[in-house]
């Protein structure tokens, strides 16, 4: 009843939430239970750390090659249990020494469209044996960060590795967040206690609103995403070839971050966001997190906040960016990311939103199920401008 | 097919490992999905802090009354479906100010009998105006220290909640840890990345090795424990009289920690354990946790590491406690609770130990889900020798 890729699978979720204007849906979920591990090596050349990037091709991408991390690797790829050639660089990871491991935490990923995903992000500092092969290249951090400025280039996992490492600019003590980082951490517990998202696996074909035909399940309203499934074959991939599902938004998103100084500190507008496939109820996600035209049927109330505000200003962001999400599982998934300085009068809107430092958030994604991974991205953008 | 109580149920859980000595088994498993709150309630007394504890009675528990904190809640009880009463000192906690929380973490239980349990362990400042009722004390933080020496006195609940108050003993930058906090994380990380262990909820009667009559569930060999069903009635209850099922463990548990000092910094010997119902796959739990009698079948090799050595030594422990687990869901279940200071030769035998000092084990305790729950009684307890 539901449909298998190599590593996972699509099946139906039945889901009832106290958050958000829709209190009771079912919609396809990906299902892909493996942990498997994002890895960034970081190599000293002459004091300056460079990272070791990687061009690779993903199914999904729009534009066939993007700038990866050195390794993403699922659980069945490194255990080889499919076969295939050995994936590079994976032993740098699986057996770096404790005291080359720069971060290593597991970390979700997006949990509208994965139940229950996680991958281990990790980046490790090698030694000069470590060499660039066909297709990888030694880039500084400064590099990297020039690159995110371009459109779908810095493909998602790269980003989100990026986030994780401890930003090196970080000032110490240079002022007081509008909010201690014990009154961040009850917030986010009671968000968490105190809502539910109650998610039930259900099969494909229970889906309520949704339809299968032979190439595609889809929405009836053609709202939301479609899943298709294509043939992949590629000389550089581990497995010679293969077909496999993939999840097609119906559109261009947009993920926007409010930021000001408060105090003269930097704070950045995040909001307590419950995803039905998240592990642990509640995320921090961006100010604005959405595909609008799915709410192009809802009343304006039920616009997200912020939304309209993000769009009217974006000619004035100091980010604006449409950057792609990851190619192995989604097709033609692209976001529009922005930054913005917010006006003085921006008021907040609800307890689900907070002003926090990017300080508080390099804390945060220290843990884990903290942060999710579109303001991860927005962490790793936020370092470039 | 499963037994309900009024809050919770008892079902079936099969479970699949790559931990311990048995790689798969079904059990009953006690499936309580809501996140109650556990408080306590702090007030300054002419500079002194004091705790407003509560004597309170539950059905499982073997001697009556046991010391337990301002609040134990779930949110039935608060949410008032079930009618009766209202929870004193509730509002305290459900609305407290943000700036007068001094510990709000949502924390696992028992993960070998509760499927994702989990509950919110909050310590928040009250101002003059609380005052104790009936059944209530303030006690000082030593009062209840000196209290957490006596046997079966401090129930489960008040432990957990007392773990998770920032030690005021801490002393930063008195030494260097044997291992730093990013190496700890990412030991935890790799622990949760690499093994697994998958549980899937079953009806109560296709537990394999289990049998059910009219009055028990228990297994066919007399080990782990068994589920009866109790009437309770009780006039100080929030609901005048109800029948439950209680799970009762066969026999008393050894729950033990082993510390020494490593470069003149007192440091615990932890280990990663895997218990099928916690929320992460791993946490951290004491040096030996067991009931010495489930291994009587089986072979010396699969007996826990240390227990024989905690057991051999016990007479040298720095604390020796019988303690009670919760009264409310346990019955008469009980573990013998040792501190006691390693020999210089003690090894690690394995990468599922660690030596981690007290502020690492705090620091870990901010996030929930890191520290299980015999080991946050062993820090309460460490607090006091």
């Amino acid at each position: 009843m539901d449909w298998s890729g190599r590593f996972f699978s699509v099946h139906g979720l039945r889901v009832r939430s106290d958050f958000g204007p829709v209190p009771a849906w079912s919609q396809p979920i990906i299902s892909q239970p493996e942990t498997g591990i994002l890895g960034i090596a970081l190599r000293d050349f002459d004091g300056v750390p460079h990272l070791l990037m990687q061009a690779k091709s993903e199914p999904g991408n729009v534009n066939g090659v993007q700038l990866s991390p050195t390794v993403q690797a699922t659980k069945s790829n490194y255990g080889r249990v499919h076969g295939g050639a050995e994936v590079p660089y994976l032993e740098l990871f699986r057996h770096a020494e404790p005291g080359a491991v720069i971060a290593d935490v597991l970390q979700s990923e997006q949990g509208s469209w994965f139940l229950h995903k996680r991958n281990r992000n990790m980046v490790v500092e090698v030694g000069p044996g470590a060499e660039a092969g066909e297709d990888f290249a030694w880039l500084t951090l400064g590099q990297v960060n020039a690159l995110l400025r371009r459109a779908n280039l810095v493909n998602m996992d790269a980003r989100t590795v990026l986030s994780c490492l401890p930003d090196w600019r970080r000032q110490a003590g240079a002022g007081r967040a509008l909010h201690p980082d014990r009154e961040i951490r009850s917030w986010i517990t009671r968000r968490r206690a105190e809502h539910e998202v109650e998610a039930v696996p259900i099969g494909l074909a229970e889906t309520d609103g949704w339809h299968r035909t032979e190439d595609e399940v889809a929405h009836d309203q053609g709202l939301h995403f479609r899943v298709v499934g294509v043939e992949v074959s590629s000389h550089r991939r581990e497995v010679p070839a293969w077909s496999q599902p993939l999840l097609e938004p119906t559109g261009p998103g947009v993920v926007a971050l409010f930021v000001r100084r408060i105090e003269g500190l930097p704070h950045a507008l995040v909001r307590a966001r419950a995803e039905p496939g998240f592990t642990d109820v509640v995320e921090l996600g961006p100010t604005v997190q959405c595909t609008p035209g799915n709410y192009a049927r809802l009343p304006a109330t039920d616009r997200p906040p912020y939304l309209d505000e993000a769009l009217r200003r974006a000619d004035q962001a100091r980010y604006d960016v449409v950057l792609s999400e990851e190619g192995g599982r989604f097709r033609h998934a692209r976001n529009r990311y922005l930054i913005t300085e917010a006006e003085d009068d921006l008021s907040v809107v609800s307890d689900e939103f907070r002003w926090v430092t990017p300080c508080q958030l390099n804390e945060l994604l220290r843990y884990g199920h903290h942060v999710n991974m579109q303001a991860r991205t927005l962490v790793a953008a936020l370092r470039t401008v």
